[in-house]
């Protein structure tokens, strides 16, 4: 049997899930690839730390050059996270002409049109299906089997942390930092949850994978990102009386000359499948031109989850490493993303009133004066000094919404706009 | 650029999907491919037919040897369905050292082995997503993206119109019949229904599902099934009220030294990812031993929707053919189907006995004689003459439940065995 040698770089939780999946299933997976792969070499960063699994110690290195040189190390799997010296490592591993596989979002999101073309030049393969949504094969999806289709749509929910969050606040209707907090007993949160909540991680994920389904690359920075800190139980409980969940969902849309890129917490219908995701399960819902709606749903994190993604990628490179060199992505030229006023949405708009007859109508007058239709409006507690008045808008550009708020604040009654978030059916 | 042509078998609803597809995304399978796609010649019954297509008049054959004996196509698409000529043509096709794409169920669960081991033998590919749930590329993960596992369990979904008729059933509490002539008016169901309401269909798909994610060839005649015409109204409600919908699963689950494999009405908790698949949607649940819980949903009928899987297909063909030969499939030795008798599983019995005191302890001391242990059970309609007794089953042997209610049937106030349902979780 052909042996192929592995250089693991990296031994946290999902390192640990590789080395795992390779013990567990070595059996099946030589049968049915017809390869039996050795982890030859593992980068840590303490050779004496106590670690839970059983790895021969002298597998063990701290230099990264024992991985990058060894001439027997077919592929080299990045899992050291973060932009350097990943970066780094996988172009050095790329001109020592060794395939890559790795998860790391920050470093595609950021390089990979750069990490894509060294690959093509040196006709290696680069591949990071682990970098979005763990162990859903949703990358493969797009690269091979629905190539018969233009992409129209993509809409994910690909951050665990903040789903968790968020059904935490509509099940049990507790507020954001009470629900973070749980989240962080539970390892779903970190200490420093920015790059979760603010919607960071999740616009690395779209960028990742707006760009393969547009065939271009997207740049992380271009994208509007809207964390979910302003979500509150009162928004949470307007969204279900008028029939929908709030979820922060990366959306990439194809338009004629551009495409639209945005992630933000969302209002969508209870009866759309991406609304029955709970707790830290990723979905992604995507719609092809021929294939219509689609929709994976599975574990977006974790060792063994994202460790499938990993070795299903190796062993996808040693199946393509038998045949002459083709590229599994192309570089194309860039697409124009569509700037954020453009946008066309419907919105729900939450807006805090001093309750005086007649100030529904003057909102609604200015909203009807920037050209925004509305679809309905609620209004409750009546009698108290401060009520909310919720609008729900037509079809309508962001640009005018963002308008009639500036002229709306002005009208005396109106105390403040509490919260205004995108709708998507 | 180079020409690919195909020979297209069949212009029925698929068939005309597929055309559509290279017509409408012509240009972006060019630039994605490199390689531009014709279709040159097409099988059809009756060269006068009036079609909606403009496909030129040339094209068109009635005789299926203009296709196979074509030495100029390299792929043929065999649409016709059914299982002879289908067989022949595609058996005929792989002699002649063409590829074949099918979507052809039928043919694949019954002969799948057969035809994968002439393919291999005259090293041509042989391909069918589009055979099982439509667009959805379920044959796809579990063959390229899911390697890194052993797969545990499948569950799906796979029968557009019974979830049709269940979904009805459940959302507006109408019998089996008329939503049966519903499915029938809007073209979900065939005028004879029975190979969907009977179970046959599903069986067809779960055999070809499970070959693949077992590694071997399931006979479909070894799989046990029962359709969904029994299923009441009545039975929906209790559902409900336990917390479960009723739904038509196809199951495989892997056991120890064999594999169980079972079509029927299931009863699954309404917070199972599966649950929320309504309409003629399908829904394929599966479980890895790495990647976990992943569930896919979608479109599993339609021209565009299978189009799109055949299509892909096509394509993926294209990619493979530029290396050396490695074969699709492969052809394993049988593994052995576990006995219904031994299934372990969840029972949801429903009984119609005399409304006499006494009569449930009865029932329940002759359920524990069997060895059948009892979760919960349901009596209502106190007074009336006939009532319904409704009993859930912890985890039990398929055959202690029946010998069980054979005891059951001889109680003098038992009338009948009203229905009995399989839960799973």
């Amino acid at each position: 049997m052909n042996k192929v040698k592995i250089g693991l770089m990296g031994l946290g939780n999902i390192g640990r899930g590789v080395w795992k999946i390779f013990e567990f299933n070595k059996l099946d997976i030589e049968k049915s690839t017809g390869y039996s792969f050795e982890i030859s070499k593992v980068l840590v960063k303490d050779l004496k730390k106590q670690r839970e699994l059983d790895i021969p110690v002298h597998l063990l290195t701290t230099d990264p050059l024992d991985i990058l040189n060894d001439k027997d190390i077919e592929i080299v799997v990045e899992l050291i996270g973060g932009i350097e010296p990943a970066k780094d490592y996988i172009l050095k591993a790329i001109r020592n002409k060794k395939h890559v596989v790795t998860a790391n979002k920050a470093v595609i999101a950021s390089h990979g049109n750069e990490l894509i073309e060294a690959a093509i030049q040196e006709k290696v393969y680069l591949q990071f299906e682990g970098s979005v949504a763990g162990g859903i094969p949703i990358l493969d999806s797009i690269k091979d089997s629905l190539t018969a289709n233009k992409i129209d749509e993509i809409m994910g929910i690909v951050n665990g942390t903040t789903n968790y969050i968020l059904s935490k606040m509509t099940n049990e209707s507790t507020d954001f930092f009470s629900a973070l907090k749980e989240a962080q007993g539970k390892g779903y949160a970190e200490a420093d949850p920015t790059s979760d909540v603010e919607g960071y991680d999740a616009s690395y994920k779209l960028s990742i994978l707006s760009s393969l389904a547009f065939g271009t690359q997207l740049p992380v920075s271009a994208i509007y990102r809207e964390g979910i800190t302003k979500i509150t139980p009162i928004d949470i409980e307007y969204a279900r009386e008028l029939g929908y969940v709030i979820k922060l969902l990366a959306i990439g849309k194809q338009k004629k000359d551009c495409v639209e890129l945005r992630v933000h917490p969302t209002l969508i219908p209870v009866s759309h499948p991406l609304a029955t995701i709970q707790d830290a399960f990723n979905g992604i819902f995507i719609r092809g031109n021929a294939v219509g709606d689609l929709m994976y749903y599975g574990k977006g994190a974790g060792d063994l989850p994202t460790g499938s993604a990993v070795v299903g990628n190796i062993i996808s490179i040693i199946k393509k490493k038998q045949c002459s060199y083709i590229p599994d992505f192309k570089v194309n030229n860039a697409i124009e993303i569509q700037s954020m006023d453009s946008t066309i949405c419907e919105y729900y708009v939450r807006i805090m009133v001093k309750d005086i007859p007649g100030v529904l109508g003057r909102i609604a007058t200015e909203f009807g004066k920037g050209n925004v239709s509305l679809s309905s409006v609620i209004q409750k507690g009546e009698g108290e000094p401060q009520v909310s008045l919720v609008f729900v808008t037509h079809l309508t550009n962001e640009l005018n919404v963002q308008n009639s708020l500036m002229e709306i604040l002005k009208i005396n009654e109106v105390i403040e706009i509490a919260n205004v978030i995108r709708v998507e059916k």
